[in-house]
């Protein structure tokens, strides 16, 4: 965010809102995580009901609805400045739109909203437990409100899209090197669903825009340039890929010996 | 609301938001609004930005979308209670879900989402105004965000339903009176659309399910009861009709004295 920054005052027109459960999902950071719903149906969230809202009557007939929507806090974009224009990934990084063009976490009131599918609701001793999937958002997300999707409401067909029209074509093949697959065999009893997370976000092609085939053309001297090898960050695993042509080569899967660490 | 009210305490995790704008609308009152957005097109909506968020950038590129969503308060059913199980209108009012399968204003967090139609970008000397039309908005309610709709994200094909599975079929004919047809045509210079929005209104037929088609088979006596009139507020102008079998009868539309005026 650069430019025209706006600053947050307190207001008495202000609204105040407490969060009423916690989405603990995969995608420990920011970078790597699909940019809408629905892109990476492996990636699932544990929605947990904070003990006030924990209550199996509000979520009595929620298990008709096939998806639901999150209306949550972009907590790790909470700050004191918006800027009136951001740069959407879809548009290479280098274009700028109006924030309210844009599904871009940094607004004046750092609200999303998120429609993912509803697989099952568990009812513990704690209450109930939403398990989703589909997800789109950081782990730990403070989630404000939980409403059913409508299909005959929220599906417009003849809704239009300015510059986000088409669906992101699954950008990139994923291959496993046969280290990163046998550390995702290793791993298969704690997070059995690891190797298809990985192939569904790297699919999606998480480097920034300018660096991918959506807007820009390849450089002259694409075939020289060294593959710049990239690092995320699912759930407690470090993963390191390449990316040749239209590849990306899985290099390693790794546990994080410690938050942040580089080996 | 009835039985289990919960409390809202203040919390320090709380989030405090601060609109961006307010909605203005036909809807002067909640008895009559469209159960969801786009039932009534000619019900239109004008955003105005307030001060501190009134900037052209800010909305740049946003006319390339043909619907927005609205994150938006519902400021008269803010309180201090909510009750787990709320009874849709849809269920003819009789029969209670839990709150977070429903999209009734009355929840944990007031906050509501709509998508609605941009029909235009007015950049005005104040800053710019938003013309959205199938609104299903109170007048006045105020605004925390607005986003794009994004067609292949938003539009979830494959979803289902639960008990508002299908699209509520336009339930009545409307019919106006020879009275009520000139009343309309003589406030046609201040209001051009108020035949259709009415029309488009009672069509949906806004009165509580259990006394509408939806839920309830007819009673035996039906032909011996007296109609009811029902009042309905659009703008500054009370609205007055009565049902018979699935014709609706606009018997007046006069404009209101004074608020909650009744002659």
């Amino acid at each position: 965010m650069t430019g025209n920054k706006k600053p947050r005052e307190p207001s008495a027109l202000a609204y105040t809102f407490i969060p009423i459960a916690t989405l603990h999902t995969c995608f420990a950071e920011k970078f790597g995580i699909p940019r809408q719903m629905n892109l990476a149906a492996a990636a699932t969230g544990r929605l947990v009901f904070h003990p006030r809202f924990s209550d199996t009557d509000a979520v009595r007939h929620l298990e008709g609805f096939s998806h639901v929507w999150l209306v949550f806090v972009f907590h790790r974009a909470m700050g004191n400045t918006w800027s009136p224009m951001v740069r959407p990934p879809r548009l290479g990084g280098n274009k700028k739109v109006g924030v309210f063009a844009s599904r871009s976490p940094f607004r004046p009131n750092s609200i999303g909203i998120s429609a993912v599918k509803l697989e099952t609701v568990e009812h513990t001793g704690q209450g109930p437990v939403l398990h989703l999937s589909g997800v789109d958002i950081l782990d730990g997300t403070p989630i404000l409100d939980i409403k059913p999707y409508v299909p005959w409401a929220d599906t417009i067909t003849d809704a239009t899209g300015g510059f986000a029209a088409e669906r992101p074509s699954p950008g990139l093949r994923v291959v496993f090197s046969a280290a990163a697959r046998e550390q995702s065999r290793q791993m298969a009893d704690q997070i059995p669903d690891l190797a298809a997370i990985i192939t569904q976000v790297l699919q999606n092609d998480p480097r920034p825009g300018y660096q991918s085939g959506f807007s820009a053309s390849l450089p002259k001297n694409y075939d020289k340039i060294r593959y710049k090898t990239y690092g995320i960050r699912l759930f407690d695993v470090d993963v390191k890929w390449q990316v040749m042509n239209e590849t990306a080569l899985v290099l390693s899967i790794e546990p994080m010996a410690s938050p942040g660490f580089e080996p």
